[in-house]
């Protein structure tokens, strides 16, 4: 007999996005004159149409593959070089930051990559995660069986929280014991805290010292205004050796 | 400290695809006047360009993505309504086969589906696969930890294999033994060979049987060109009970 992955059924089902919903819907109707100042921090989507430069290259990349001179097959399992050039080129190289186009991977999504780079770790890692964060993180973990079930305020039993508060400014500190795998998400989603350069150093320190890996996801990037604040943890020096970034070309702020 | 996946220590890296490039490149150069002839069943890839119809339908996607109008965000998780109706009833309900239009799942490739499906299955499976088949199967259950070391062959301890050979026209039978998930490919990826009616039917039995889940891949299922050979499993009775479907839109016979 067939046997599923009961790792699933400790998930908890829509806990957070319905309970978000709930409050949000409460709280328009008891405030009417504030709901529409509301900034929702539930699930996001995009809120603009495509420019036009992203439209016409679509388009003609399309063309490129109706004409049998130019058209193209199957990309390289990395993504195309002519991608990976231009993405650690344009992010990376012209900000400074040391990354060759071979160290660039392109795949189908960062939301599947946030979850699918569990595969490549064993089990009996420890794992710590800020709270609150994307919740993809948590689910993936929980449905890999890296964790135990959850508790009555559906935190998971195995995994290290870092809670982000108003007391640390909603960007905890390294942890006072070692974990193995860090996830760290800045500007995070949903609080928009960002990190600063002394705060990613500690992490780097920590995981160089601890032999962790932080898994950074930085598809927010774009988002950050501020001089001085870190866009990629690869500005921070050490983070070659042990941190994985993953950033997202969905997000952009206009 | 991180620990990575060891299973992925078992892969046989690289093993089938380079034999045959060795091969086919030590046939050519023995045999010029035959080269060109070859029909080569490694890594397969497209032929030709983009239809017309294909890309002015992509146009007008990229069009309506950029009105404010039209723009579509992120879609539903299980794929856009649209989309699953379009699919349920042109690929399925016009060949007269049940499937609703919320049974259709679109993803984003049947290639990483085929391995994404096995995180719903739990660990203990016994698992066949018919020899030879498309190397993504076997090699995401090896990563998936569903197996044991290889053998000198290249033969996955702990697989059931069922090969395919000229005695049983490339079409293995049921086992001889239970097993709990099923992959089948048919048109068989690389061979070609396709199953009948009465062949799939056994299978259907044995899997109701046994409480079994076939993985149908039908992939290549536009290229039969045979009357009376199935072009999905739920053309069977009884699949829906035992039954997953893939199928991709990369793969047309023009």
């Amino acid at each position: 007999m067939a046997r599923i992955n009961d790792n699933y059924l400790k998930l908890q089902a829509g806990y957070l996005f319905p309970e978000i919903s709930r409050r949000v819907n409460a709280f328009a109707e008891a405030n009417p004159e504030q709901a529409a100042k509301m900034i929702r921090c539930g699930i996001g989507d995009v809120t603009e149409p495509l420019p036009e430069a992203a439209r016409n290259a679509m388009k003609a990349a399309v063309d490129e593959l109706g004409q049998r001179a130019t058209f193209r097959g199957y990309g390289p399992e990395q993504g195309y070089d002519f991608l990976r050039t231009a993405i650690a080129e344009n992010n990376y190289r012209a900000e400074g930051i040391d990354v060759a186009d071979d160290e660039i991977f392109v795949s189908d999504g960062s939301k599947c990559d946030t979850g699918n780079i569990l595969d490549i770790f064993g089990p009996g890692n420890t794992i710590a995660i800020t709270d609150p964060v994307y919740p993809v993180y948590v689910d993936t973990n929980v449905m890999a069986g890296n964790t135990g079930p959850a508790d009555d305020q559906g935190a998971y039993d195995g995994l290290v929280y870092l809670p982000c508060t108003a007391k640390n400014a909603f960007v905890p500190a390294v942890p006072d014991r070692p974990v193995d795998l860090i996830y760290l998400c800045y500007p995070n989603n949903p609080t928009g805290a960002t990190a600063t350069r002394e705060q990613l150093e500690a992490w780097v320190a920590f995981a160089c010292q601890n032999d962790s890996i932080i898994l950074y996801d930085a598809a927010y990037e774009a988002f950050i205004k501020e001089d001085g604040i870190p866009h990629s943890i690869y500005e921070i020096e050490g983070a070659r050796t042990c941190a994985i970034e993953f950033r997202s070309f969905s997000m952009n702020a206009s």
